[in-house]
C-alpha cells in the first residue's frame, strides 16, 4: 500500500504498537513517550547531551544503491556517534520523516527495521517524532539526548598529549567510491541485501565500471568498506572518555576534524602519515581502483571514528566497548602551534585540509 | 551573497557569533552550546519535555506569500505550542535547516532574525543544529527540550470537567484563506511587511480575487487573521496547568485535537457550537469571503490555541500569562461516551472531525 492510502495516524498508531517495547529500553524514565504533545523524561542526574543531524535524499543518500533499512541505521548511529563524542551514553531518539505520499508502505518499514536494529545496538530508546509529506525528495533528521558525567569537548587538547584514532579510517569514503563505480545490477545486489549482518551471504564478486569497461572486485574485499559507508556502527567512547582530553567524530575527514579540535584548543598538531592506520581492504581497492589511499584516511569524510587526544602516560591499544573491540591507534601529538605532517622519509609539511562542506566549493 | 559563496563552516560561525547573547538567556545551564559534537545541558531537577516538528516547502508553507522572518517565527512558536501544551516551559532550541545552496544569505539571516524573535518571547535559547543543502525544497526542523513538573497529557480527562480552549479558533485557518486568494502583488505586500508587530503600517486594504474578479478587503480586518496564520504565538499554559487534567494544542483542528483527549482519556465529549469563542474579523471575512465560520472554527488547522479540561469548581475566564493576556472560554463538558454537538436551538448531533492529516486523503 502506498503511505497516502494508509494515512500518518494509523502510520504513527502502528509504529507505537509494532516497537512499544522498544520504548522501555531506558524503561522508568521514559514517563510519556511517542503520542501526545511531547515526550516526558524523568528528571536527570547527569549532564543531558543533545544532537540533531539531518540526511537529505540526492545530498546525503542516493537511493539507487542504498536501501531503506541503511538509511535507518545509519541515521541513528550518526547521531550516536556524536553523543559517544562527547563522552556520553545515547539515550533517547526522536525522528523527524518526511517522505512522498506515493512512497510504497514497504520502504517506510524496511527503514524503521533499519532505525530499530540501530537503535538495539545502542540502547536507545524511541520517544518521540513527526511523520509528513514532501513534494519530492527524502528528508530525514534525528535528534538524541544522551547522558553523561565526564563531558569530553574539542577545546582541552594540550601541547604533549598524544593523538589517537579509532578503526581504519578511509573504508567509508573508500566503499562509497566503490559503490559510484557498481554496475546497476550490482547497485540492486547491494540495495536488496536484506539484512547485512555477520553472517550475511558472500556475493562472490560485484561488477564496476572502469574506463567504460566492466570490471569485477572481490565480495570479500569490497564488503567491510560498504558495510563501514552504508551502516556505519558507532563507537562507543565510554573507556575512552576516562582519558581524553579532547574529543571529535569523524565526519567530514580525518584532518579537517582535526584541525576543528586545534582550533578549539588553541593547538598545534604533528601526524605521521606511516602511522595512520588503512584498512587491507581500503588499500587494495585503492589499489584496483587506482585511488589515493593516504587521500581517502585522511580526507574521506562519513568516517564515524573517534579522534581524540589523551595524556602521553595512557597507552591505549584495543580496548573493549560495550558492543566491539575496538582498535585505538596513536597517529601522532599535539603541539603548540603549527598543524604538520611527516611522511616515511621524516620530511614535515604543512598539513593541508580538504574534507566535505555544505554549500562550500571546497575546504 | 549566495549560501554557497560562504559555506557552512563559516554560516555557523556567523550564528554563533552574532546571536551568542541568546546562548546566555538560561545562562549557567548551557554548559557547552552551538559548536561540539553535541549540546551539553546541565543535570536538571525537574522532568525533562522534549518536542520536534518539521515544516516543509509546499507542504506547510508557500513561500509565495511567506517571508523568512515569518518562517523562522512560526518554527519556533509550533514548538513551543507543543511544550506549553503538556503544562512545561521552553528552554533549548535545536535547528535543522536545509536551503538550496542557490539561497541568497538574506533570507537566511531574516529567517534567523523571526527565530530569535520568537526565541526572545519564550526565553528560549538556541543550544545546537545542523545546517545543510538542498537539491530543491526547503526543509526546516526544530526540537525544543523544555521542563516542567506537573505535566498535562492528553490521557486523564474525567467525565464532568469542562472543556476550554484559549483565544478564538479559525483566525489562523481563515488567514490562509485570504491568503490563498490574494493577488500577487497584495502577496509581495505581506511577503515584505518587515517586522510585524503591533506598530505596524495600515496597508489600507489588501487585493484579492472573487469569482475571478478583483476585490479588496480592509486591513484592519485581515491582519489579525494573517498575523495569526503566518507568525502565531504559542500561549504560555503556565496558570492553566495548575488546574488542567488533560491538555493539547489545536494544531490540526479544535475537533480533530477535541477527539484525542477523548481517545487518550476514554471519554466522550459534549461542544455547545454557540459557545466557540470566534473573532469579529474571523466572522466577517467569511461573510465577505463566503466561508463557513463554525467550520473554520472547528476544523481549521493550525490555531496554536490550548484545549484543555478542567473540574467544573474552577472558573476560567481572562488569565494572564507571561507574554499575554490570555482569553479562555469555556466550550463545552466531558461526557461518558458519545462526542456530540448541540446547536443554537439546543440540538444534539455527532461530531465529525475533518483536519489535516498528511498522507490523508480525509479525516
Amino acid at each position: 500500500m502506498k503511505l497516502h492510502q494508509i494515512g500518518e495516524l494509523e502510520l504513527l498508531r502502528e509504529v507505537r504498537k509494532r516497537f512499544s517495547s522498544y520504548s522501555k529500553i531506558n524503561g522508568s524514565s521514559v514517563i510519556v513517550g511517542i503520542g501526545d504533545d511531547a515526550a516526558v523524561i524523568a528528571p536527570q542526574k547527569e549532564k543531558i547531551l543533545v544532537t540533531t543531524d539531518m540526511m537529505n535524499e540526492r545530498i546525503h543518500f542516493d537511493l539507487s544503491f542504498t536501501s531503506p533499512f541503511h538509511l535507518g541505521f545509519k541515521l541513528v548511529s550518526v547521531n550516536a556517534s556524536d553523543i559517544f563524542a562527547m563522552g556520553g551514553r545515547p539515550k533517547y531518539l526522536f525522528l523527524n520523516i518526511a517522505m512522498k505520499k506515493e512512497e510504497d508502505e514497504n520502504t517506510f518499514w524496511k527503514m524503521y527495521e533499519g532505525i530499530f536494529s540501530a537503535m538495539n545496538i545502542y540502547g536507545v530508546s524511541l520517544v518521540g517524532g513527526d511523520l509528513c509529506a514532501t513534494e519530492n525528495d527524502m528528508v530525514l533528521s534525528a535528534t538524541i539526548i544522551g547522558a553523561g558525567d565526564k563531558v569530553i569537548t574539542r577545546g582541552r587538547a594540550s601541547v604533549g598529549d598524544k593523538i589517537y584514532v579509532t578503526g581504519t579510517p578511509g573504508d567509508s569514503a573508500c566503499g562509497l567510491e566503490i559503490l559510484k563505480r557498481l554496475t546497476d545490477e550490482s547497485k540492486e545486489i547491494i540495495k536488496n541485501l536484506e539484512y547485512w549482518n555477520n553472517s550475511h551471504k558472500n556475493i562472490g564478486v560485484l561488477e564496476y565500471w572502469s574506463n567504460e569497461l566492466k570490471n569485477t572486485i572481490d565480495w570479500d574485499i569490497a564488503e567491510p568498506l560498504l558495510r563501514r559507508h552504508l551502516m556505519p556502527v558507532a563507537r562507543d567512547s565510554a573507556e575512552i572518555a576516562n582519558y581524553a582530553t579532547a574529543m571529535i567524530d569523524i565526519s567530514d575527514g580525518l584532518f579537517i576534524d582535526l584541525c576543528r579540535i586545534c582550533d578549539e584548543s588553541n593547538v598545534g598538531a604533528r601526524v605521521y602519515l606511516n602511522k595512520i592506520p588503512m584498512s587491507d581492504e581500503m588499500k587494495k581497492t585503492a589499489e584496483i581502483m587506482k585511488l589515493d589511499s593516504i587521500h581517502l584516511a585522511t580526507s574521506g569524510g562519513e568516517d564515524y571514528e573517534l579522534l581524540f587526544t589523551a595524556p602521553p602516560e595512557i597507552k591505549f591499544e584495543i580496548r573493549n566497548s560495550k558492543f566491539e573491540i575496538l582498535k585505538t591507534t596513536c597517529i601522532g601529538e599535539i603541539i603548540e602551534k603549527d598543524r604538520v605532517v611527516v611522511d616515511k622519509s621524516g620530511k614535515e609539511s604543512a598539513l593541508k585540509t580538504e574534507g566535505y562542506q555544505h554549500f562550500g566549493t571546497s575546504g
